[in-house]
């Protein structure tokens, strides 16, 4: 059985658990708290399974796995369920690519670490913090809308299928909301949002319906 | 023939430039220059490429793609030449996880957009933005040199060959030493990125021996 350790809010492990969903793969679940105590991921135990001190984290046996796209991608190379990402290499790429925008210029600049810094050392408030993730977001789904834009409209991201751009899509999509950004001028977006909202795989995965849920 | 728009200082454009070099496979180079006229990145005719406005592009015909790891897996799937990515998908997950370590955590928070906000909107000076740059790029190679600390020492980070890992270090390494950020604490970081700065693939790859280099 894998063990997966995440939280409820957190983007990263968000994304791990509409794959599990979206395949049909059962998993016991470790909750890190991110704000109780200092923060359950700075403790030496979980720092010996995930040296960033980051959620999520992956064991099955003695492998230990972390970062959300690598463990996307071996839970679909190795485990059964529908195909995450498609056969064809071109779009296999450009799938890849959609899902970097979000994994790797939007999200991590909204990470608590980096918000903690904006407010330790240069006196940021919540607002300045809020236009901050703002910033990022708006940019980061803008080019998301764009990529989407140059293809011809389907129901989800790259096809009539959820791949792996649709899972990184949904939870930015679901902390935009969270910042008041707004979503009006990407109507591509919204359309799969909502397609993908509709499939029990992602609305199970939604934070709300985690048992670690704090209001 | 590829075309491959980047910059000389990139990161990410350095990273394609060692699995290009690496995979001996060939391109037409045009060079993005992130500062002149307010930022070559930023034309329409880049963004209609690239609506990120982010370096590094690849195209293949009609075929476009962003994101340098999608890039670098694109190439490894589909061009001739040594592989980048092990074949055993335990192996192959840890050097995704490795790279994304760098390529999520550690690269975005040093880009130049987010110097300018942090300049702009938080009156940072340069010695504030060194700081920040600093204190991911100690945390993220931190996290490398833990993880490597727990595999057997071998010459490249995941064995013998260099793969994505290798690929997204030695551009992370160049820049801590950029923002002086001590490697002192990261013997095998340290080691492999000695190893391979003595290969061809990665020394023609380093900013200094580009096209568009100004110093």
């Amino acid at each position: 059985m894998i063990r997966f350790h995440g939280y409820f809010r957190s983007s990263s492990a968000y994304r791990c658990r509409i794959a599990f969903n979206l395949k049909g793969i059962g998993y016991d679940f470790t909750s890190v708290h991110l704000r109780r105590g200092g923060g359950e991921q700075k403790t030496p135990e979980y720092r010996a399974l995930n040296p960033q001190a980051l959620v999520p984290t992956l064991e099955e046996g003695e492998f230990t796995l972390t970062q959300s796209l690598a463990i996307i991608e071996w839970l679909d190379e190795t485990q059964p369920g529908p195909k995450l990402l498609p056969a064809d290499a071109n779009l296999r790429a450009e799938v890849r690519a959609f899902a970097q925008v979000i994994a790797c210029d939007v999200h991590p600049l909204q990470n608590l670490r980096v918000l903690d810094y904006l407010k330790g050392t240069f006196g940021a408030d919540q607002a300045a913090c809020d236009a901050w993730c703002g910033r990022w977001i708006t940019d980061g789904l803008a080019a998301c809308e764009a990529l989407l834009a140059k293809r011809p409209a389907t129901t989800y991201c790259f096809g009539e299928m959820p791949t792996l751009a649709d899972i990184c899509l949904i939870p930015q999509v679901f902390s935009a909301s969270r910042f008041g950004v707004s979503l009006e001028a990407m109507p591509r977006v919204r359309a799969v949002a909502a397609a993908c909202e509709a499939l029990p795989a992602f609305a199970a995965a939604a934070p709300k319906n985690q048992p670690d849920w704090e209001a």
